[in-house]
Order: C-alpha cells, then sequence, then structure tokens
C-alpha cells in the first residue's frame, strides 16, 4: 500500500507542497484539504480582480482544479476544512457539509495560511464587512461594486493590502477613507518613505487617518456606521486588512511549537516540532537571514518556496529553505515601493547598531524621458554591514531595482561591495549611477569615517526619527 | 606650489577622474584636454538626440563645461588634442588650432576613451559617411536627417550602437540595411537569444544581413554605393558601428603596456605601467571578475568607476577598482536585452566547462495586463558554479532583471544559491516565480544530476550551438 501524504491548505504554498510531492514520488498518494471553494488561486491578485484591472475570477487561478487531479494525480478536495489533528494515531479531522470524519495520514503538511486580524470591535457580521483573503471574498465585492450601490467605503488598515484596497477601491470610483492606527502607512517602510506614499495615496483622492482606531462599527437603519478616531463615519463597506494572523491552530491544538506571534516552529526542511507534521507558508516561521531567528513573511515567493521544500522532503526527497530577507514590492497608485531586509525601525528594535542613509537617483538617462526620481534608503551596521533597503519611485522599472540589493543582503554584501556592484545600464532604463550605488558609495563613506576615526555621528541620513 | 593633475579625455572616465581629484585634494591643479568640442556627454545617448526622443543636443551633456571650470575649479581645455607622452619628463603635448605645445603634469590620467574601428575598406571620407562617437558627430547625422535628404542608410555592425542606430534611423523613417560580418546580432547574446533579436529588427522593417561583409564604399555621380556582400547598395548614408578600439595610443607609444586587444594594463588602482600614469574608461583593460584578468568592457558605468577611482588615487586619496562582470542592458526596438558575466560561447573559448541552461518566465502575474514572456539563459559550469546570465523580453521591467543575475555572480553564488533567492513579487511587477529563478531551478536538478550520477550531458538546454 502505498503512503498517504495529506496538505491541508490548497493556496500557494500548499499545492506547491502537493505537486513537489508527486514529482518526488508518483506513487505516493497525495490528499489536499481546502476549506474554501477554489485552490491554487493569486491571493495577491484580488484587489486586481476587485479593481476590474483583472477581468474574470477565474484568471487568478493558477490552475483550475482538474489540472491538480487528472494532470497531476492530487486528490484535491475542496470544501473540506480539517477541524483536529491526533499526531499520535496520525489522524486529521475532515468536515465536509458539517460532517466529520478521520482521515489517515503517513505525512502531513500544514499549509493553512493566514487569517486576516479581526480586532473585537469590528466583529460585526455584516454583508458589508469584508475581509479579502479568498477568492470568494473579492467576488462577493466586486458584485457589490457592480451593483453600483456601493459609494463610500472605510479599509480598516494601511499596509500593502490595505493600500492594493483602497487604490482597487479608488478606482471603482468609490470615495475610500482610509484607518491606520500607527503613525504611517506601510509598516515594510521606515517613516521619511512611508510619507511619500501616504502624499500619493491622498493626491489620489483618499481620505487617510493616520494614528486613527476604528473603535466600533454597527448597522443603523440608515446603513454602516464605523467610528473613526470617535467620529462617526457612515459607510456602505468596510474592508478589514489590519493585518494577517498565522493559520496554526490546528498543528498547535495538537502540540506544534509556535513563535510568539503565533507562526508555526520549523527547520530548514520545513519539519514542524510533531512527528511527520510539516508546515509551509504564511502558517510557517521561516528563518530569516538577516534576524537569524524564525519571523512570520506572509508573502507569495515564500510560500511556494517553503511549499515545495515541505512535499519534497515529505515524500521522502531532500530539499532544504536555506531562509529569507523579506523581499517586497507593492504598488500604491503610480508608486512602486519595495523593500528588502529590515527597516531602520526594525534594526534599532532588534538591537543593532544601525544607521540609515539616503539617497534619490533617477530611474533612466536625466535626458530620456519618463525618469523619474528613485529614493533609496540603505540601512546597514556603522561597520558597513548591510541591513536593509527601501525603495520608492514612480516609475515601474523601480519594483524590480530592490532585487539587486536583496542579492546583495543574501550573499552578505557589504555597503562598500555594494558601492563597486557592475550593475546594468542603458539610457532608456537606467542611469549610469543606480540610485542603489548611489546610496551605497554614500553609506561607504559614512562607514569609512567611522573605521578611520571612531566617529560615533558618521550616519548620513539619520532622519525621521 | 600645487601639484598638477592632467587628464587626457573630457567623457565619463576622464570627468569623473577630474572630479573624484578635486575632491580628493582640492587644493591640486586640475587640467583636462578634450579633444572635440564637448565634455562630459552622455555617449550612449547619441542615438535618442538622432532619432529625436531627445530634443537637444545639450540634453546630453552631464553638466556645462562652466560648471566643471567654476563650480569644481576643473581647468577644461576643449578642442585640444594630447598628442606625445614623455613620461620621463612628465610631459605631454598638447596641440590647438594646429599649434603644439608641452604641459608638465605630476601625475596622469589616460582617459581618452575608444576610436570606432574603420575597416580599410570602408575609409572614403565623405560628408555621407558617419561615425558615433562623439557629440558633434551625432549633431551633423541629426542635421542631415533633419534635411529630408535621407531615405536609405547602411549601418555597418549590429553590435549594441548598431542597433540603436538602425533603431533610431528607423523612427526618422529611414529605410535601413544593417550589415553584420558575424552570423548573428549581437556579440553580448549568444545565438539563440541573438535570433529573437534579429527577429524584432527585421519585424520593424530592417533589412537586416547577416554573415554579411561591406567590401567597398564609394561616391559615383548618382550618390554613395556600398557593396554588401558583394551587392552594390545604393544609399544616401552609412552609418559605421561594427565596434571600438581603445584608444591607448598615446601611452602605448610611450612605453606603457597593453593587452592584445589594445587597452592599457592597469591594477586595480587604475596604475598603468608607467611611472604616475594611471588610465580609466574604454582604453583600459580592467578586471574582469569571471575571466579573472583583464578585459575591454567598454560600457559607461565602468568608465565613471574606473575614472573615479584614477582620480582619487592620482589626487593621493586611497581606493580601489575590485573589478566587473560585464552587465550590459541595450533596448532593440520593443525588446529589452540584456546580460552579464559571460555567454555560453565565450565560456567555452575561454576552456570552461560551461553548459547553459534556458528557460522562460513572465514579467508580471499571468494574470495582469502587460505580462511578457521573459526568456533567460543561465551558463554555468557542470558543478553549478554561474558564468553569466541573458535575459530578452518585450517589457521594460526586463532591463533591471539583469542585475539580481549580476550581483549573484558578483557575489559568487552558485546557481544553488540563486534558485533560492529572495526576490520581490506583486502581480503588477512580477510572477511569484521570477525567470531568473526558474531558469536557477533547472540549472540547479541538471547540476545535481551531475553531482550524483556524474552523468555527462546533464545540460538542459544547450541549444544553439
Amino acid at each position: 500500500m502505498s503512503e498517504r501524504l495529506v496538505v491541508v491548505g490548497g493556496g500557494a504554498a500548499g499545492m506547491s507542497a502537493a505537486s513537489a510531492a508527486r514529482r518526488t514520488d508518483p506513487d505516493r498518494e497525495v490528499v489536499v484539504l481546502e476549506a474554501s471553494g477554489h485552490a491554487a488561486y493569486g491571493l495577491c491578485g484580488l484587489p486586481y480582480y476587485v479593481s476590474g484591472v483583472v477581468d474574470e475570477p477565474e484568471s487568478l487561478l493558477a490552475y483550475p482544479p482538474d489540472h491538480f487531479r487528472s494532470r497531476r494525480g492530487i486528490d484535491l478536495r475542496l470544501n473540506t476544512t480539517a477541524t483536529r489533528l491526533e499526531p499520535r494515531r496520525r489522524v486529521v479531522y475532515c468536515r465536509v457539509d458539517g460532517r466529520e470524519s478521520p482521515l489517515h495520514y503517513d505525512r502531513l503538511v500544514v499549509a493553512a495560511g493566514g487569517t486576516p486580524a479581526r480586532p473585537p470591535a469590528l466583529g460585526l457580521v455584516d454583508p458589508g464587512v469584508h475581509t479579502v483573503r479568498r477568492l470568494e471574498d473579492a467576488v462577493r465585492l466586486r458584485g457589490l461594486l457592480d451593483s453600483g450601490r456601493v459609494r463610500r467605503a472605510l479599509v480598516v488598515g494601511a499596509g500593502s493590502i490595505g493600500l492594493e484596497m483602497a487604490e482597487a477601491l479608488t478606482e471603482r470610483g468609490v470615495h475610500v477613507v482610509v484607518a491606520e492606527l500607527a503613525r504611517q502607512v506601510l509598516p515594510i517602510l521606515d517613516a521619511p518613505l512611508a510619507e511619500a506614499v501616504a502624499g500619493e495615496v491622498r493626491r489620489h483622492g483618499v481620505d487617510l487617518r493616520l494614528g486613527a482606531a476604528v473603535s466600533g462599527l454597527r448597522r443603523d437603519p440608515r446603513g454602516l456606521r464605523a467610528d473613526v478616531d470617535g467620529e462617526p463615519t457612515a459607510v456602505d463597506i468596510v474592508v478589514l486588512a489590519s493585518g494577517l494572523r498565522a493559520e496554526s491552530t490546528l498543528a498547535a491544538a495538537a502540540g506544534a511549537s509556535t513563535i510568539r506571534s503565533g507562526g508555526l516552529v520549523v527547520d530548514d526542511r520545513m519539519r514542524t516540532s510533531l512527528p511527520d507534521v510539516y508546515a509551509a507558508g504564511d502558517c510557517a516561521a521561516v528563518h530569516h537571514l538577516v534576524l537569524g531567528r524564525p519571523a512570520l513573511v506572509p508573502l507569495g515567493p515564500a510560500a511556494n518556496k517553503t511549499g515545495r521544500v515541505a512535499g519534497t522532503v515529505a515524500a521522502g526527497g531532500d530539499a532544504r529553505f536555506p531562509g529569507l530577507v523579506g523581499t517586497a514590492v507593492v504598488k500604491v497608485f503610480d508608486l512602486a515601493v519595495a523593500r528588502t531586509g529590515l527597516t531602520l525601525a526594525e534594526a534599532l528594535a532588534e538591537g543593532l547598531p544601525a544607521v540609515a542613509t539616503d539617497a534619490v537617483g533617477r530611474s533612466r538617462a536625466k535626458y530620456y524621458p519618463g525618469a523619474a526620481p528613485v529614493s533609496v534608503r540603505l540601512v546597514h551596521e556603522r561597520d558597513g554591514r548591510l541591513l536593509g533597503a527601501q525603495m520608492v519611485g514612480a516609475d515601474e522599472g523601480v519594483a524590480k531595482r530592490i532585487d539587486a540589493a536583496a542579492v546583495a543582503l543574501q550573499a552578505g554584501l557589504d555597503v562598500d561591495a555594494v558601492a563597486a556592484l557592475d550593475l546594468s545600464y542603458a539610457p532608456p532604463y537606467a542611469p549610469v549611477y543606480e540610485p542603489l550605488l548611489l546610496a551605497a558609495q554614500k553609506a561607504a563613506r559614512a562607514s569609512a569615517r567611522v573605521a578611520t576615526t571612531g566617529e560615533e555621528a558618521a550616519t548620513s541620513g539619520l532622519r525621521g526619527r
């Protein structure tokens, strides 16, 4: 009898795990339990379906369910929730249509993803209150927008998803209020760059309220009412985008170790602390190469990679996930916003002797049409060790520029080595000195000053703190 | 009395050297001798001035001459040719208006750039025969185009400049014949990717003739006649773009060592073999980190960096140029074409045990508008050592993608490490698996097969040879 691998979750991580397992051992039975009605959908594409940039929800599917079933031999069970785990007996309980039944596994991969945070004050269950995590969520929201009855929306949270949703709703002609508890948008950025992004959001007519709590949510006869910073605000819909909780309950309740923020602890083979139980994707705490410890980094590339490793290893193969540096990019109206590694705020909170060096370069040769400023912040130690980079610019070509910094970080290059990098140049695409190199040269000069004089305040650009 | 630093050449390398020298030692006298009437112009921008994408030739100047003179204190002498060097006496002879006079130097930086190759058969001096190296060349050529009398052009050479000029002339409504002696366009690419570029060039109406020699050039009463592959071809103008010769004569005639292809030998401080003589830019042979030896890489970023190092060191400061990996990008009509490191052809010619792995990815999420295929070739050794990368795609976002590979190469990452890189993802800018990662995964699998089985033919994609 063939061994059975069960994967909990049919998102990017789960389907990567299932596919990798089948490739590793074509004889192994692979079952995927997916709570929603869809598997392998492009979660990050949901705002673009809501905005109408993407026409059909089916476009967001990496593959249709039949592809996994007939072409890859994966037993994909939709609308099936894993409710309970008994690791000693190697049984997971599945609920379908309200009925629960046990399913034996030899190996289990938990790839249950994350759940949008839902503060108690916003617990109202109402057709106007939305999260954007599942394909169904986006279909429901777009249906409402298509009905033409949505004129005012409140987005709770100004992280990446909150701002993407603010943009999507604005593009649909909705007046958007964004309420964010923090004093800045986008925690992936330090304050000075986040301010530029906030300006961009406001320029597009969004009513952005920073440092603003949403303390209540109710429906009265005239519609939905939210208390934004104490002020009752009438809206047609509310989108909750105030963060993600790692969906680790299933394994944690069965005794799996988690980090404090809830992600499942895994080793570089994606093994949890439970025997024969692996984890991947947003529910796992993965090794952060700059922090040197596990962290929650709920992003698509890590979900795919950790899923592949978990599936390969669970099916008897060999693979390793070396860790990540937290590279991310997000489109906010006309700005590309990107970061890798740590922000200055994160580095200082970690107790690292970090400083920041800021520079502004250009996206193309200054004489070439479309050249736009690119703001770069390098976060580094005083001796030149690179800790992170941030970039913001109004040119599509900015987005992939962060990757050069991400590779440098992953390879352990210091700011001197970054300043000497041989990066591509042609007037339509780049200036002769890349913005990253300008910042690195400046950081290298600051570090050299520290090295030669021991000077304390060598930081050029420790601003915005 | 202050020491005098003389810089020969007012291009990117020369002006970088002069500026760096002034920054390093503000008391030093810095003289720049520039043979043409312009300094610090964007050489790589000339095709875009010819095409009309850039309106004014002045836009191509990094700074006007007065900026260097009054703001930076540099004695910039235009229309001044350095004719002869006497390193023992530390004298360089300058010719202005046909008169020659000696100029004493304490340190000399040779940054004379390169000269377009001019095969003897194409030696005709004629108002219709052009090179595109100096700002004056482009102004003259654009003047001719503006006169409306140019209907047919022959471009000799299908390297980067040849193809950029073919595009510029096509955009001006000129019928363009490109004749290239080699069997492919763009020596920076291997044949399979070069074929895609050739297709793009032809799709835009260019009459591209590969393996075609231009054996003669003459003017007869009816106009210019070129013999293209033996066939007399009537054209209104000829643009010579068949390569660049390092302009090292001045120093070489005085005894400076050169490599076989003519570039001046320098160390990592840009010191030539002559005492107190430095070299930078296209006339210097710089350390190629993959080849492990000096090579000619006549590109803007290297000119700026080596100029800065030469100027800093010549002025008594400390700086080092660690070398480069030959990263380059060029726009060819709607294609972005990029490479770093070695092509397979170059690696094999070098005697390296190289193979190529090809993959095709996408520039954005498949459902996001504008997503275009990105062809990637990784060149690597059978054990996984990365030697180079090439990318071609019809999306601007492709251009800067080569930088991630360039950094990986410079940092010495192997294909396994490249496959695990944490690169940025967001549907508008990137697919969840970057094209580079797809290629690296494939290359890593091929390398793993070699490692475990010793199998000879592990190469996936050794095509096009």
